[in-house]
């Protein structure tokens, strides 16, 4: 089964990234060297879901640690600025500050802690992947048919994904599902990212469009519905890419389970529900136009919030690498 | 207040056709001489919406009266054989194939008889245009914000529209509305073509992409949804756009009424239930690519109809020309 490396370090102790923005005509890795061109690759998407934007920070975090205390702290800032609505960042970036205290109360050398410190965290949430399609997968009938949205896969992990990890599991074992993809607009990840990488791993596929959604359950095939989050509150409501709320209305409405999966770094219980949660406005342009090709009339506003937020009502479970809970449960996960 | 004239006769006696695929970057109008090429206008969406291809398709066999009966039957035929879904299409054959039958009998000139024929479908798809209009307004507050799917407006009939012309009607009387209009993908009938028409007639739009639909509702600003049909089944389920049942159901759960507006054309009363309406399954490529522009990994399967249908429990009543009635009813409009 073969699943895409997006982030990886070069042996000169740079970051390679595949730059997702061109997925799927064109596979090309960037080498990046500063925390300004990693800010810039999460800022732009070319390093994107919510783990993964955790993993590529803190590793951004560690090329500033040679600059010492005051710049480790410059590039947490300017990192944790890129993306307001993905929790993982502003865990992955505090974690990081929080190792670069303790190497400067011990007299510790800063830049082999916070590169292990980074490694740590991917290596954590690789682990943390797997754990989730362990616990995903007996969900899942075999051979059954399965909704998502957006990716929440290999590409936007440091492992083999979150919504996609139990998929992933299922096809080592040989037991092949077929996943319903929405393309996920404005900026396709459903089509560019997801119908990729699961093609690539030899999942079959078939790909709608959103507005087909609410029609593709009515047709009561697909078994159960498999998201990734970007922030989970203290009460189990979920921020989730636009799109998500509206998936999880149509599978109530036809009885389709509908689960959220996700690391414990994606639970944030600091905020108590889904209206605490900072949802990102991102530019008309990635509405109004498509890949470059003007789509609208000149001069239409466009409303173009980058996540919605579903709910706990409409959450059947929510699944973590520390265990499957109903969502009014999860906050239990972080005692 | 400027509205597009999406067809017209030349004064050569030929068929004038805005080529709707090109809008909004070109304003290119078509003319066309033969039944061929007006069928390949509407199988190709150059010319679309439930009324106008009714309009466009008499019109298209107007042309091929010169040729005598069978000339015409053969046109009916052909025309007939383009779009599935949308029952006008019919509607409008059958019409211009019983005069031509009338003519035949009474040894009228056939030209003429056509002509006149498809003309007086026109008008009086101008004419239902305006009552629905009239009829529709009250249902919207003053200066309301009103969600619609896909281009039920100016492009999709012989007047001012249905969805969009008690907005029209409001606008006409300085009442200005706010619309958020859905892109539509896969063909971005939102976008393209209903952002274009309102901004031109200086109505105020928002542009969302279909996954903010519900997103949108939860906002709870706005006061109605208003949709058009392509065809209505006796117990009141309506074919429209994909995307339109989607939208039914986050309205729904938002307690937004949602109005389906259509000419009495478009009930089918030989079908009685949603179930038995054919929908048009499209080809692959209008949600792979874009534009030319491919969007999805080479080879990914795709699932593409182009309605869906909403069932008559989710609609608020239906706004025809002889009346707003609750959808169990509108059979009765056919006596």
């Amino acid at each position: 089964m073969q699943l895409p490396n997006p982030i990886a370090w070069t042996s000169a102790g740079q970051i390679r990234l595949l730059d997702q923005t061109l997925l799927p005509s064109e596979e090309r890795y960037l080498v990046l060297d500063s925390v300004e061109s990693v800010a810039e690759a999460i800022k732009t998407l070319r390093v994107r879901g919510a783990p993964l934007i955790g993993i590529a920070a803190a590793m951004g975090v560690a090329l500033a640690a040679e600059g010492g205390p005051e710049q480790v702290r410059a590039a947490a800032a300017m990192l944790g600025a890129t993306r307001p609505t993905a929790v993982n960042l502003h865990w992955a970036l505090r974690r990081m500050e929080r190792r670069a205290d303790r190497a400067a109360m011990v007299g510790e050398a800063l830049a082999p802690a916070l590169r292990a410190e980074a490694q740590a965290i991917w290596d954590e949430d690789r682990e943390m992947c797997e754990r989730i399609g362990a616990l995903g997968a007996p969900l899942i009938p075999h051979g059954a048919t399965v909704g998502t949205i957006c990716n929440a896969g290999a590409l936007a992990t440091g492992g083999i994904g979150t919504a996609l990890a139990p998929i992933y599991h299922h096809q080592r074992l040989g037991r092949g599902l077929h996943v319903v993809v929405p393309e996920t607009r404005p900026l396709l990840q459903g089509s560019r990212l997801t119908a990729w990488e699961l093609t690539r791993a030899g999942v079959e596929c078939t790909l709608i469009a959103d507005g087909m959604i609410a029609s593709r359950l009515r047709l009561g095939d697909v078994a159960c519905v498999l998201v990734g989050a970007d922030r989970i509150a203290a009460n189990g409501d979920v921020a989730n890419k636009i799109g998500t709320y509206g998936l999880a209305l149509a599978a109530k409405v036809h009885k389709v389970p509908f689960y959220v999966l996700a690391p414990t770094s994606t639970i944030d219980p600091s905020v108590p529900d889904g209206a605490a949660i900072p949802i990102e406005l991102r530019a008309a342009e990635e509405v109004s136009e498509w890949q470059g090709v003007r789509a609208a009339a000149q001069g239409v506003s466009v409303w173009n919030p980058a996540f919605d937020v579903t709910p706990a009502e409409l959450v059947t479970a929510i699944v973590t690498d520390r265990g499957v809970v109903p969502p009014g449960q999860i906050s239990r996960l972080m005692d």
